[in-house]
């Protein structure tokens, strides 16, 4: 088989249906940033139909630079339209229109959005689900094959159940949910526009139980999940309901795939955990906390807000708000890299003294 | 949304159905432990209906104590039985019965359990199923929505197979056992008791292959899974079918989510895993060994009885019974926590000495 | 239950069908390597019927050494044929023929694959299946239960398609592939003998979001997913699609359970990643990579050809070609345990020193 197309290939028609071009006008009437017109082309009339990075877009394309990195690609574009950040305004080509804001990446993901809308749900249940009598599903919902939704489960409007998920009973989904193939719900209150993505466990048994003489003994798990508005769950991730709380995802934070998220956790707003990370048990993030991969928080410990945890971290106790630390133990960033280089110098004139 | 209920909502009656009220005298007379009466309320027909935390709990609930920490809310509430430890027991207000235990968790766990009693199988096989005709299939057996069963697999009374699981030929289930839903089970036998939440996949090929000169060849993985009585896997978790012999997990270990064991892993009995922990092919641990958070061993090592591996740490050779080792690579807790504070003088004070 | 066969079955014939004897005349004629026959038995007529340890093999046996910790087995085996390394071909036991050859373990995967061979395709939809009228399937494919296959999804000949697969619409399967149960597939192109194991998540979004004022926003995610020919994924692994290219796994690579691969991630020919390893949206690994058991990549770096990454590694910056590497932040394997030994007999030398 041959990939010639490999790296070259984005938004393939087949799989990204694009929207039909957009007036530059109506673009910029959107935004909410500042609008530079090209010196020499005027806007009347340009038609954007699509994006594009720097280097292949054409002049009717939309591109974005916020790596200085890519600098030279900005002189050379043919791009008809870039967002850049203020310091890179004067390096816009004269025959490009720009919008400038100091976040241009945000900028770029409203725009690349409009042309590449989300798929609403298309209303209807698919003849191969099995959906309990009980269920009270908004007419506006769209069940795919061979979904499993049990008794007294409620779903809103506008939301989508994909493939082979199941649904346990009495559990509650707001509006304009998506959710993935091959999810499991159980003993789950989501809010509204929630996304998990495939493969996604919500409401199982927490890891809990007392240590007898004759083995193990586990103690019922009678909290439940609660993911407030807008928080997204990438796949394969898991969330144990809580034992004797909820375990809760605050609104519009996003987990990514394989990540671990113990019973009883209580997530602030806005907070990031990267894939691969685990939070123990009852341990609390405050808002905007973020987790990078692989890291992992015992149980029973706070992070306070906006605090910045390292990849592979390995966090032991709490973590004071605004700090960012690393390692395993967890130690702020500065003394992590100045320990490892101190060290390195030491092992080395160690050597040379030998020498 | 609002989620006003949040941190607030244990045991929601909709997902967690709670037995009718029990005799005191019947909770004392199953359990163990020493009972001391209330020094002025009587136990005749205490009736009590649930249970709480200290802070919450009414005179007709059980709570317990097991943590120092929250030795003031014993004085102040108003559950009528409190399970705690010996130290505490003059503690116990006057109103209260009490179980005094050298283990109260132990014993919550116990009666938690009377409250909220494991659901047991709802015999019969659901419309959606498909059932190969050679299965030998107990009648007292659960089989839920699109559950898939091949050629001459057996299952024992008892057990629950969880919507959309897929059984292959020749699988083995005993009595009792709870299989999630989406779980992939092969080349398996499966004790009693056995528990496995959504998403497990068991007795997929291990990681063995050769190296070629032209790419890699397969090595046929010709040894089964093992699952012995009482044992309990967590969601998504992994556990790969033997090469040259079986993966084998003793009797009531317990494993956690998203944990890796690799092929002819050999595992004793009543061991912890837990989650995002990985086991390489080979290895084998004694019984009663614990493995914290995303700990990883290499193959082909072998960890002694009652070892305790901590979280993240990195098992590159043998560990002795009894040890408990920490850090990647693996060192004894007292060396790790050593080390570490020793080279945090030691930069601290080469900065000292340079200012 | 008893499992007193455990540690010693090892093909049970239930579970693996094993072929019919095969001549010692047919196997050495298939062999790329040197024979050397028994010294005192004639090769004319042995039929072999199966593959064993040195311990149990009988005389119409296979067996293979490499591993010299082994070696006094070999004097002692019945095997009547062993595969070994010059090294040890002098103490083939006399009754034994021998293939001698630099990777003993490579034929053995070869010869043990004449007596397990992969089963092949029993062409065919089973009835439960859902399949857009669409579809494109070779007549020559192996459909099973409730698998779901949208519009315009393309299957070549001799592939099988496990129980439960969720098939997205577009999406290329090449020929000879084999997909286990519950797998998600989107948005991807396969090559030809492309295998996935149960469970594995393909083509969902990247972790990809500005940061803006109100909350994050979803960048598009526009790229595919392209696995090449001969490519293996295990079990739970989940691979992100590209934002603004492909997610490419070059031909050969194996990928083993739990393995996380971010969006725009190109990896080359023949690489190998360990169990619960992760890698960052837009890395690039050259072809022959090692990346053993949870280390971790950040995004946007190169790792060169033949690289070796540790277990737990975690790694920063590119690396070089053929450079081996562990330890987090990532430094050479020398480095690694030679700054640990150092810092041991410092701790040491110190200790020693204050008492």
């Amino acid at each position: 088989m041959a990939f010639e197309n490999i790296n070259n290939c984005t938004g393939d028609s087949r799989f990204f249906k694009k929207s039909t071009p957009i007036a530059l006008e109506q673009i910029v009437k959107t935004s909410k940033v500042e609008f530079v017109p090209s010196k020499i082309k005027s806007e009347k009339n340009l038609k954007l139909t699509g994006i594009a990075p720097l280097q292949s877009a054409k002049q009717n394309e939309v591109s974005f630079l916020d790596n200085k990195r890519y600098i030279d690609l900005l002189s050379k574009t043919k791009a008809g339209l870039i967002i850049v950040s203020p310091a890179f305004s004067d390096k816009v080509p004269s025959h490009s229109h720009a919008l400038i804001t100091s976040n241009p990446y945000l900028e770029w993901a409203r725009i690349a959005s409009l042309f590449y809308p989300k798929t609403l749900a298309n209303p209807g249940i698919h003849s191969t689900a099995f959906i309990d009598s009980s269920a009270q599903i908004d007419e506006n919902v769209e069940i795919q094959e061979f979904v499993v939704i049990k008794a007294n489960v409620k779903i809103g409007k506008g939301s989508i159940i994909g493939s082979h998920t199941v649904i346990e009973q009495n559990v509650e989904i707001g509006e304009n949910c998506r959710i993935g193939s091959h999810v499991s719900l159980s003993y789950a209150i989501l809010g509204n526009r929630v996304t998990l993505f495939s493969g996604v466990r919500i409401g199982q048994d927490g890891f809990g139980f007392a240590v007898g003489d004759e083995g193990f003994f586990s103690v019922p798990q009678i909290g439940r999940v609660i993911l407030d508005d807008d928080v997204e769950i990438g796949s394969n991730s898991t969330i144990d309901r809580g034992s004797v709380k909820d375990t809760y995802i605050g609104a519009g934070s996003r987990i990514d795939n394989l990540v671990q998220i113990g019973h009883n956790v209580q997530m602030g707003k806005c907070c990031i955990v990267v894939a691969q990370a685990g939070i123990s048990g009852s341990t609390q993030l405050e808002d905007y906390v973020t987790i990078a991969a692989q890291a992992g928080l015992i149980g029973h410990i706070r992070i306070g807000k906006h605090a910045k945890i390292g990849a592979q971290c390995g966090v032991m106790s709490d973590i004071e708000a605004k700090s960012e630390v690393i390692g395993s133990p967890a130690m702020p960033f500065k003394e992590f890299f100045r320990n490892i280089a101190f060290l390195r110098r030491l092992v080395k004139s160690s050597h040379k003294s030998k020498n």
